[in-house]
């Protein structure tokens, strides 16, 4: 970026009466440091892995491949929310197990989806962020939940969620007393139907005008195919964003969810060097 | 409606793989019997009241109002979810006990909304029918528990659910073992900004084709102006609507939520009136 | 509808500048006059007949047809705007010429579409009213030709136009000299494919209630689905609208467009008589 | 990019039956060729200038500034459509008139809209790209007439249409006779209000797939906010778009129209500055 990055007149009202959230409560931004990583500052963060935790091969080969290629901290479901009752919901309290394994292995930590306050204890044993899903941005019990946590959590855009009730979504976090909030935008839903979602990459700015968080952008879902992530994830970069989600899987044909939208190893890698090259390009430098 | 309701081939696929919702599964449809009111049969149900339960007074007011002018359940609010951590959230458990005063006087059902599994053994002590809000539509773990529950469950629409996903949402339920489900289109999220939602009333016989569960429509919610709420509730029932969800507060220009949405008593007796002459025009009736 | 229909507070604003159609400039309505059938009064009107002209025989016998079964004016396209160059885009000049004749034997008025500015004298000659289309409704300079025609026009929603950008279209007409101008609601484009638009029916009062203009609904293209059209046209009378816009085809089978929104003859009959009795329940009447 | 960029197999049905704009016509790509300007090439182009021509001086100093800051074409609207009827609808033909005196001052190709027809041969008389305006993507005698031209059309994309009624509108112009095709995504109406429209940067690398034709983009309507063009800029080029259409006015303040979207000429130019880097970074250049 040429100059400082958050400086003109803020927009009037995407806030609202969230005033936690808001820049003005913190005008410097936020830094979240996960074991080490930090998230918000100068450096570009990329996070990644399989949609699901599947078995204890396909994650801990996948942890080392995203882990070589760059990526600073994995990700992995082990509660997963599908539209339908008849999907592979995830291995539940055995995903959480080899989670647990492969951030012992490979010593990236570890983010993860929680879908109920029941599972928090056992999700916050075995993660290192918490993520509360697109579907959940407005569970606001459960946001009440992740707030009186001492982890951090990676609250993701609801898909047809307004800035302002992601903010708000995100305020209750705050309110509870949690203030390491990432955010995440991963495609809202519009009339078009050739991607899965349409990747919303006017909210970088905003956000990053309006708040002091930090905000990933998810291009997996945002696009559902695996053909447009690298460019799009470049995209996502040059709009500024603090950090990418991306799914990784190290064989996509037979991934149990989100197949079209995994990377292999090898694309993610390919995709990782090019991304360095435009957080270069902005004023961002990658780890 | 002249002649059969439901007997045009079907539509392909906006139920997937969710075959206990499907219309096939249950070819006559599904009559949810509450305590003698029967939802999906030839009657056109009136279920109203306030959207947040406030205090005993504005609740049995409301109730006694509502009831003699023809509703035949009363709704209300005890665990508000609100886009914003400041606002008024509900009475909670005070608000459990209100309804369930308001139920004896009265000798309404009641149908209150559940946010969180942990309230739902409270919530069925003093409900007959457990509401599933809109925000929670994906909340799988909560559909899974009150899927578990004896009671009936009246699901609203996400409010940018496509009807497959509103569909499978449904699934969840059925597959957990309850079968009294109860379907409400409530207003869908579009560009238009001059109403609070889209109400979609196309949703009312795509859903009635597809599936054999009663559908409700909110108004109140669908439009966000109190007066539209007649116009459309009308309209609904035009459509074919199983019944209506009417927010009605004694006092609007005071409601600590939804107060423009609302109806006074007064406007909701002259509603149910016109209501019951459109449903005579299009061969139903009203209790 | 009970008691008067447009007398609470104005919303603020959905007008903006567009001083003429507002409500203000004319508080009793606009009654457009097309050769002796009102629309805008008491009486809910209905103009069908087929999406495209496609021989003499067709249009006669769907015109006479229509006629029989309760139309007040004939509607078929001539100049068809069609998303594909390789679609049938209508039979031009001949159309107008078999328009003109089947006005001449049933005496039904006609309207049909035009879309360039250099049809305007050739579809003028042959049409009671000019219909403008949902892709031409911010074609500025044909709205400015339409403008100053004598005769009325019947201009449709766009698409995804919100509701200001839509009356400043009309605006735009009145503003040219002629105050005839018909609104017409045909459903918006949202996430939901399973039909083919949203009808949007809180139009109809909001509409009603900003303007003095007319406002028609079709639930033809609205829905995309024959089958829905009847409960969406009965809906779309209780909700307040004026009349309603239907495709009818004497073989929607083989019709060279529209053919899946189009109601035979015999369906079309049934649902004017369900209209019928909808349109005094709500305290209008039919022809 | 890293490696060929259109490899993939093709995803299936966005182009439908238009096979003229479809890639396996033309496997290799078109590059437009402006009088020298290559747009579609290796290099990334820049388009800039006013939203319309106000009067001589704004028009010829915003020219001389575009061009010193490294736009290779000129924009500039002579024939405004706007919302209102009562807004500046632009100066017409002495609008054409100082574009052409722009260019042949500045040696700066020309771009300009075209509203109807009849405007077609004075807007040839001095522009050498012809634009047809969002507003009028499915405006299909227009899309005709500009299809008999030998000039260039850039199409922008209607605010709500899909990739598929786009394609199908730049078939219009092919099938028509020109095969100068240039496509714009400028933003899609969504429910977030924030911006003024939300800029769809998937369709980028979708349209490039699926067809032969140059993809521009438009931030400057695509946000609605000066202060974001910057970022959307860069994000655009990191997604693949062989250039931009950017508004520039020497103040924007006093603006007779988009004035908050319009950058000032310094801002251009720091833009220019970073969009350079970026292109470079995924392996394109500017010129």
């Amino acid at each position: 970026m040429d100059g400082p990055r958050h400086t003109d007149n803020p927009c009037q009202g995407i806030c609202g009466d969230a005033r936690l959230v808001a820049r003005a409560a913190r005008p410097a931004g936020t830094v979240v440091d996960v074991r080490g990583v930090r998230i918000g500052g100068r450096e570009v963060i990329v996070i990644a892995g399989p949609c699901a935790v599947e078995n204890e091969e396909q994650l801990l080969a996948t942890a080392r491949a995203v882990k070589a290629a760059g990526a600073s901290i994995l990700r992995g479901g082990a509660f997963k929310p599908r539209t339908s009752p008849y999907s592979f919901r995830g291995l539940g309290h055995e995903g959480l197990r080899l989670l647990a394994l492969a951030r012992a292995e490979t010593g990236l930590p570890v983010v993860t989806e929680v879908m109920d306050a029941r599972q928090l204890d056992a999700v916050a044993a075995c993660a290192d962020i918490l993520q509360v899903g697109s579907r959940n941005m407005q569970n606001f019990t459960l946001l009440d939940e992740v707030g009186r946590s001492r982890l951090p959590v990676l609250l993701k855009r609801g898909m047809s969620a307004t800035l302002t009730e992601y903010l708000h979504a995100a305020e209750y976090v705050m309110a509870a007393g949690n203030d390491q909030v990432i955010l995440c935008e991963r495609g809202i839903r519009t009339f078009e139907t050739s991607s899965r979602y349409t990747l919303d990459l006017n909210a970088v700015p905003m956000l990053q005008r309006e708040t002091h968080l930090p905000v990933l952008v998810d291009p997996s879902h945002g696009t559902g195919h695996a053909w447009m992530v690298q460019r799009l994830a470049c995209a996502a970069v040059a709009a500024g964003a603090d950090g990418l989600l991306i799914e990784v899987h190290i064989d996509p044909a037979r991934a149990l969810s989100d197949g079209e939208n995994s990377l292999t190893p090898e694309a993610f890698a390919r995709m990782v060097e090019q991304v360095s090259a435009v957080a270069a390009a902005v004023g961002r430098c990658t780890p």
